[in-house]
């Protein structure tokens, strides 16, 4: 997979691809990153890629000629470009998924500014990261790219994928690690217990309680098992 | 304001803290931005930060002392403690708001691996910035600072805000800029007009219409004046 970022900002990636997991999947060769600056594509004699709105208003707006450029310089059949955008999807683990399939991402990000319009002729689409306001879409950009890739086969241990939060519309279970007690605080007896059913079945509990009382909206996705739903009736009753 | 960062890896906000507008907040003073490493705080002697789950399983957990350490060590009576994991409070703009209100903000980073449950009881909540699965929290800790720092006094000019997705929970309407034909893509004739009225009726009805094909979600938070209950019955006519 390739992954071609437009920004006017491409300093801003350096620490994000030479840290952790992403730098190992770019090692790996798991996938290829690119950071185009638009800039470069201008055909402005003062290389200016942006201008006053129609109709007045604060602030500029980014023009089509550099960024629709750029885009003709990169894309290929197989590419799929998406600006960064309030007005777009909003990104979820389920369209995490469906990017991943694809054998080249453009993610286009403004900066402080709005786009042309006439840009959306050009593009497959526009991805939000979520309801609040950027002063860019490199984040956004960098946000979607880390979700995406450590999805990729090879990039993290397949099994860490299975318990995750969202990956089945449940957050998931609390995590504890030594000592046995922290300042007063004691690890459950169950995780000490070596039973792992039990440890199974408390562990879904949990995840179910905490979905419960956090984010009661991913239930309504949720597909329950006959368990679950017992379990479910259990915690309704204890509450 | 002062935001503190938690993080194992600090090199990753070098690219976010020297450009645009995060820089010249600084700049500024506007804000103060501190990344702090918690390994500087292990007790541990081969200098680990987690360890194996109780119960069994795929993965590491970060351990209480390190990150409790570093707490206590950074933050003051005013500090509102957050970590970064997916079982918290969805981001918001109104939540950007709220938390732009407070004088330290301190934001724990995991990567990679989940936190022992324990260190909850030392943070004011949790923060999430999407339903879908990062790296680390490092990117969700540099988008809540960016949607914070934007909005803090003199970061940008007032008025750029007004108009923006999201602040009154409507999309913004679609913007153009020079030329008026680009690639047989004309800008529509209002905004050549110079009618100031006619042109602020278009981009509300503009801003309503889209944020009823996208986001109808946000229309339901939305208080309507009576001018854009007039419209939304125009635009359900020509549906």
């Amino acid at each position: 997979m390739k992954i071609t970022i437009l920004s006017l900002f491409p300093e801003m990636y350096e620490g994000f691809l030479k840290t952790s997991i992403i730098k190992k999947a770019l090692d790996k060769q798991a996938v290829e990153i690119e950071v185009v600056n638009f800039r470069d594509y201008t055909l402005d004699r003062h290389n200016h890629v942006d201008d006053t709105p129609y109709g007045g208003g604060q602030g500029m707006v980014l023009s089509c000629q550099p960024i629709v450029d750029a885009l003709k310089a990169h894309r290929t059949e197989n590419s799929q470009i998406y600006l960064m955008a309030p007005v777009g999807e909003t990104l979820s683990q389920k369209k995490v998924r469906e990017l991943a399939e694809t054998d080249h991402l453009i993610l286009v990000c403004g900066h402080y500014e709005g786009f042309d319009e006439r840009i959306s002729n050009y593009v497959d689409g526009a991805l939000s990261i979520g309801d609040y306001v950027l002063t860019g879409g490199e984040l956004a950009s960098m946000v979607i790219s880390d979700a995406v890739i450590r999805t990729l086969p090879g990039v993290i241990v397949e099994a860490s994928h299975l318990d995750e939060s969202f990956e089945n519309d449940l957050l998931e279970y609390p995590q504890y690690t030594k000592p046995v007690i922290y300042d007063g605080y004691e690890v459950p007896e169950v995780l000490l217990s070596g039973h792992h059913e039990n440890i199974r079945k408390w562990r879904l509990k949990k995840s179910l309680e905490r979905t419960m009382k956090y984010r009661p909206d991913l239930l309504e996705k949720h597909e329950f098992t006959k368990e679950e739903l017992k379990m479910m009736e259990e915690i309704k009753k204890n509450d």
